[in-house]
């Protein structure tokens, strides 16, 4: 198959390097900074100079961009690349954006004749390198099945949820689990430092027991280095939370604690803790 | 080595069957209500008419009681075992109880010459079954290192987690984390549900996510079945949760979230709810 | 000087009744069902049919209206009456709407060579009656001069708190004191009866302390009356609450307790009672 | 009458003071430490050098003590004044207690053929000077009309709630609507500040406003001074706030919004903010 991959940013890049191991396909990647092209290309991907180019003749397309709004411009803008795609070929969005933008780039994909699939990913830095995400796909049978061989190069797990927009409903549900539980896990460990045991003790023991979620293993770690290299920016996961809280108020499901969650994240964001990775919370409450 | 174990309810007689599988020990049972004396019989131990006769020549004596108050009455009250225990014999204290009380206990027991272990387990009915408890131990290395042989019978994971007393503090974590997480995944795949997930797709995929507790898993089934078969009742987890709102304050340590999950299992218990398994907060959640 | 009046709901309705009582103007009044109309043509005003009748040769246009959709249509639809309005002329808007809509609606009327004042209020059926709303001003310091006159016979309290956009800024504030005090009442409440005093006896003697807002006077006896008689519909105090979260959002001002308020006020709301008073969110509470 | 007055700091001086200018009655006074006593001298009070010989011929005893273990010193210890009170003499204990310990202090007095009243007051420093307090009685009507004359002299409201241990319960409500009453006014003003208003516009504009409670007026003079002078200091007002949370546990009430105040109060304790005024929760927020 002739695959396109575009978007070469911390995630993407990582992304497209493991579908190089894919045999039998040719990659074509774009990005907008040269820099990322020029790396590929080096690892054995053919670079193409503009989002059009990389998806001439492309048979599946990969998107893995960074909002709404770049989506929105590098595949509707002015030189997008939709109506450069061949008829029936297969756009995979991996792009977190939100379920109802997600809707529209399905019909809008279907109107010109093209296949859509939403496939946001849960896992962040290291899955992407280690080809451990996990995709959440929305979107028809048929079109994941084709697509499966290659996810299987950069995820390990690859879940089916539901039609076009049901992926990126799914990971609003995955970041709300990753907020709280960062939170509720944040808390103890602070409480139990307060009753006598040390960090490090908390950091190597809680996060081996089955009341904790595996992903705290790296958290832990980074709680124990003191040193919140990004994975997922605060800001961000803030954002989502903001996200989260106006879905609940439209579906009528209160939300007790990711509202009071996303109190507790905004206040470590106006603490400048932004740009750090989302366990600072952490970080912020032991100062506090 | 002599073995003696005092207090065959749901999670005691689970704990002294596997215990009966270590060989070279010799096992001496105690429990008030003579029925679950009859069936280890059956199973093999020798049956003691009494606390006291119980500890007689044993080397090391274990306890699983529901509360203090029991504690209290059983070990130190007018036909206390404590008093019968041998010089030197090990005392290992399996009930959950508060922190202060078990150091009470520890200096009690060591006055007389014993020696003690605060040994609270985590895990819960099926756990006890199959011998995967862990075990949260506080109080001397040489203890722990003499009695893990049996503890292995019993637990599959035996974490010495510092001087008596620290083990129930170290109960207390997990249960907060227990709590919480329950609390967190049932807003979770609530919105779910209106985002058009169905309940039964939900309590299949998320707890395979590693964004969710492993203890997750059971639970799902619970909320799948619509039946809230009690391996820890709600009510009891209340309770818990109030004793660490105490705690968090003692030690000047806020807990956003764990007050905030107080008052909503606080609600869900005032609905009727408190005989169920904790997880019931996902059906008190779900009518309301 | 010539007043039109436009939107005679049950606010509107009651206020243009004591406008007709200042002296020396003239009032001409529309409503798009008729027969409030009538109403107010029998108590003096003058019967216009259509928006832009009513504002011709106004000096001072009020409107009423319920919400912004409501404003944009009868303002600048297609039969919108600002086109009818006389160049100079003042149109004050008492409706309840967002500040961004506010200041857009200011600068379109400027475009137009029209003044504008942003004037919502605090208060509802009651106080409109006698006469006792407080208005909250945004907009140019000459222009509430000009209409303090006629702002005095329908309401107490004249506040000019900014320019245009910040009297519904303002009333923002104002509405998210009265959800959070009337919860927090509530709940203190509902534990005074627990600890044995009568629902009666507390909502006759907690209202007069000088740790409850005088508003609460009015709700006690609601509460007193187990009648929830519709003053401001809790739906429409959820919607209020939801535009302040993300307001509080927007301006990364984390509101630990209105976010709090949000979820109880939409369980009540989901409980059904979004028609009744929002001083219903106490019988919700008495019930779980 | 003969009466004595015992505990003559911050608010007991000033009561104590006011109670002089009652006529027809002599007032015999006592405070461990003598400087107090001697300020009194000066205003016309006779001067005790024991709780013992305070209370000696006295018909009333009011106590002003800080907290449970002074009064039960005071009262019941070695040289307590109990014993040395004449049989059917009145003690009025103005002092706040939790209210299971004020009916234990009744029943104590009962045995030993006294009168007791419980009779908390609402109100610091300023009401206490110029006798405007609110006195919370609870006990026997009969008694409450003996000692009215003499409370009128330092209160303006005599409200007689109930029983022995009613007047301690109301207390708690009202510190409950204190505490979050502030909380919340604080949240909105700092949101307020946001939206463009000034921290002197809103403190002079909001508490003036129907929706919000008359103690804010003072309040929000300390926030424009910017100096948090203690009325009623931040670190005791947590504590209420924590017998507030462990009596709603008790009493199966959930107080959702109680439960949170008090994180966040406990916050600003941490914060260093424990001996100003509870209006400093306003800094705290204001600077996170």
């Amino acid at each position: 198959m002739n695959v396109a991959f575009i978007g070469l940013g911390i995630m993407g890049s990582r992304m497209a390097r493991n579908l190089l191991k894919s045999e039998g396909n040719e990659l074509k990647v774009f990005n907008r900074s040269p820099e990322a092209v020029s790396e590929l290309q080096k690892a054995g991907a053919r670079p193409a100079d503009s989002a059009r180019a990389a998806v001439a003749g492309a048979d599946v397309v990969f998107t893995m961009l960074s909002s709404p709004d770049v989506v929105e411009s590098v595949a509707f803008g002015e030189s997008g690349f939709v109506e450069a795609m061949e008829q029936g070929a297969l756009w995979v969005n991996c792009s977190t954006v939100n379920p109802s933008y997600t809707r529209e780039c399905d019909e809008r994909a279907r109107a010109r004749g093209l296949r859509f699939l939403d496939a946001p990913v849960a896992g962040t830095k290291k899955p992407a390198e280690t080809g451990e995400l996990t995709f959440l796909l929305g979107g028809k049978a048929y079109d994941v099945e084709q697509v499966r061989p290659l996810l299987e190069h950069m995820g390990q797990k690859i879940l089916h949820v539901g039609a076009a927009g049901q992926g990126s409903a799914f990971k609003m549900l995955v970041n709300a689990l990753l907020a709280q539980t960062m939170l509720v896990y944040s808390e103890t460990a602070l409480l139990g430092e307060k009753l006598g045991f040390s960090r490090e003790f908390l950091m190597d023991t809680l996060p081996n027991l089955p009341v904790t979620a595996p992903f705290l293993k790296a958290k832990a770690q980074l709680i124990k280095d003191g040193n919140y290299d990004t994975q997922f920016p605060l800001e961000l996961m803030l954002k989502d939370l903001q996200l989260l809280d106006v879905t609940a108020y439209e579906q009528k499901q209160p939300l007790f604690l990711a509202s009071l969650a996303k109190s507790v994240y905004g206040q470590a964001n106006s603490a400048g803790l932004g740009r750090e990775d989302f366990a600072a919370v952490f970080e912020h409450l032991a100062r506090h």
